[in-house]
């Protein structure tokens, strides 16, 4: 579906330096898309190369890239360049990766013009996004979840058969760096049949999950084959779906998560192509072969040969304490995105397969990634297995977290900083990476107690 | 919070005949809101009025109403005016109102040219729906579906404490009139570790609801207290959730409905607003005085005495063969939205509660509404005793639904019209009406079998 081709030579170095370092996230094999304020405050279409920006509109304006892509460069959002064709999009990064090549022949004094450094901007949301939706499709969580809220039946018999998930609320959906208030909810009676809790919320977790935004889409009532799902999908950030799991408990049932999660997720600024990670696919590793295969709508041998993604991510946590005593953030999970048990391929043919139609820029959410071991996985709620060191905790370290100031974590506190990265290495390819998900838990707000 | 002033005068006529018409859902007292194609087909916000449409760009551009209303009513959809702070929403309003009235000294002549017959136009979405939140209002269908999904455990301990909703698809909201395409879906193994079905649904259900827009909204973090909640409801719309029953079953668990859903959400064209209901708010009276007190965020004296609206309901039916015969539709149901459990200011208050931010032009569905008795069910599914004579239905009758043509009904069949209406009646005020919700089902699409 998606070609390598001469953007991926590994070869291939830019003349923009810092784009070289080979720690960078943003070698030119990357070249992700944001949304920047540009030195008039107006939000900007640009893209990373290595600690810089270049400003699409300016390059459009100047005729660095040609005149036929205005219209989506030039916008404020990232909505119309992810409604192109697959063929167009390639085409794109083609003549931007021709632009910042060592051999470029361009004008590099004017391109510098339309260079602005990282470190000096702001980043802003990259695309609107009208619609959002949640999956579940990490087996590891969803089956640590379950044994948590449901120990008798820990994983639910639709879960090999159907992607899971639900929709999300799109308006609270914020990029890295906005910082996070703690909620206030509602949340189950300390005695049956006595009055709900009413309070900051106790329990405040995050979740490491990617997101992946919608290209071209569908319109209401034309499913999308799954031979044609890759095609509709425009490129991956990194998300932190957080989650009230106090007020998650109390009220899920029986139409799923609501409050808990609608108060902020967090995306990375980038979003890296699916054409970047071309190099990267592989097959997903945590379907076993003696689980039942998926429904013929939702199989593919395109699917099981590179529906896999092989991105590797961190979480690390950094707390007003650490910051204040110089000490970096300290990593608490790292987790492999090719480990999950349903690729997005799957989840967009299913979220389609009703005729739902999808449109450019929504956003999907893989779930909670988490993998077979204690370091892997990737929530609090799983790492300090709800928060206990008494309930019984199958294959699991009884510990809560311990900071390296010697503060202990159930679960998040005021001043904590959580940090996504990823990226993704192979031995034929350069290391390409998603920058950066952070977010802060600030206090709650005053409000009347009950 | 919204007075009741010399628009509702029941004596008011308007000089547009149609207007007068005891039987018209849209007198002088009503003045909806809504986004009709104007003769150069362009999206134009409207006001119905009798049996016409009075066009508010047009009567701004003619200065019959104030130029500082140019930019809410000049756009292509309703989110603008929605926007607006109460005070300003009741002059405009009043405005109207005396344009229209039938002491009016306007240029009738002139005005004359900004009205369009209704039944000559064709209706758009009133605004564009960013988010969708539909809730679950009523306890008797709770308690109804409880009954079905979990026998031992009919109504949740949450339900008297929260008002239970889950976020909906945007995407999918379409306007009355829009075919509905029967979805196709996943369903439940036939044997327990068999495949699961795919296949178009088979138990195709519609929802009786009334959905809210949201006025003016409110920031990401500040909540909405439940003083000022009824200033951030704009107005009502009738709204079909249209159901497939089947997914529905194997799909909502842990996470709630998803595709069971999303193919489809009809809403009625007309906006009736708040200030236009304010004649007919009630104590909602389905909350018996034993249960337990919302908790105080979510009362208020206000919301105790005036939360309620009295509004009547309608559902009818109306099959292709009745069509071909020339029948008229049947009655299936009706309902008292009065018989809520929560108003939509506690559904608002609470959605906010957390810090998640509403804007102008969402949409908040009330739930299925139904109640006490068979005839108040708002859904097939309740009807029907989820289209089965032979489980027990305490006290239900154990019958399908027979049409006039003598078809049967357990579910809706392809080529089924369902009809929602409703209007507010009592002995002081003159009627208004919510104008029809209507939607058809289409056959599914042919897919590949599996």
């Amino acid at each position: 579906m998606y070609p390598i081709d001469q953007t991926h030579d590994p070869r291939l170095e830019s003349w923009i330096e810092s784009a070289n370092d080979p720690h960078s996230d943003f070698p030119i094999q990357n070249l992700p898309y944001g949304v920047f304020l540009d030195r008039q405050n107006r939000p900007t279409i640009g893209v990373a190369i290595g600690d810089q920006i270049l400003d699409l509109r300016f390059s459009v304006a100047e005729v660095l890239i040609d005149p036929r892509w205005t219209k989506v460069v030039s916008g404020e959002s990232l909505n119309s360049l992810m409604a192109l064709a697959v063929s167009a999009r390639t085409e794109l990064r083609q003549e931007i990766s021709r632009l910042l090549e060592g051999n470029s022949n361009c004008d590099r004094q004017r391109l510098s013009q339309g260079l602005v450094e990282q470190a000096t901007t702001k980043m802003l949301m990259p695309a609107q996004v009208r619609d959002y939706t949640d999956f579940y499709a990490s087996i590891f969580h969803a089956t640590n979840v379950g044994m948590m809220m449901r120990p008798d039946n820990p994983l639910l018999p639709n879960y090999k058969h159907i992607p899971i998930g639900y929709h999300g609320r799109a308006s609270s959906v914020v990029v890295s760096e906005t910082q996070v208030r703690r909620p206030w909810g509602q949340t189950a009676p300390e005695q049956d049949g006595g009055p709900p809790g009413w309070s900051p919320c106790r329990l405040m977790d995050y979740e490491l999950e990617v997101g992946c935004f919608v290209g071209s889409g569908n319109s209401l009532g034309i499913p999308i084959d799954i031979a044609d799902a890759e095609g509709s999908l425009f490129g991956l950030c990194l998300l932190n779906d957080w989650s009230a799991r106090d007020v998650q408990k109390w009220e899920y049932q029986p139409l799923g998560p609501f409050l808990a999660k609608s108060f902020a997720t967090t995306i990375s600024p980038w979003v890296v192509t699916m054409e970047a990670l071309a190099p990267f696919r592989i097959p997903e590793f945590n379907r076993p072969l003696e689980d039942p295969a998926p429904l013929p709508y939702l199989d593919s041998a395109n699917n099981q040969q590179r529906g896999g993604i092989d991105l590797r991510l961190q979480v690390s946590l950094s707390s007003e304490k650490m910051r204040a005593e110089g000490m970096e953030p300290v990593q608490l999970s790292t987790g492999k995105f090719a480990g999950m048990y349903w690729t997005f391929a799957q989840m967009l043919t299913h979220h389609s397969s009703n005729g739902c139609n999808l449109q450019p820029g929504d956003l999907m959410g893989s779930g909670t990634v988490s993998g077979p071991d204690r370091e892997n996985r990737g929530c609090m709620l799983e790492l300090t297995w709800d928060g206990s060191v008494d309930k019984p905790q199958p294959g699991s370290q009884r510990t809560a977290l311990i900071l390296p100031t010697g503060e202990e974590r159930k679960f998040l506190a005021d001043g904590d900083e959580v940090i996504l990265t990823g990226y993704c290495q192979n031995e034929t390819h350069r290391r390409i990476g998603m920058g950066q998900c952070r977010g802060m838990i600030l206090p709650a707000i005053k409000l009347p107690a009950n």
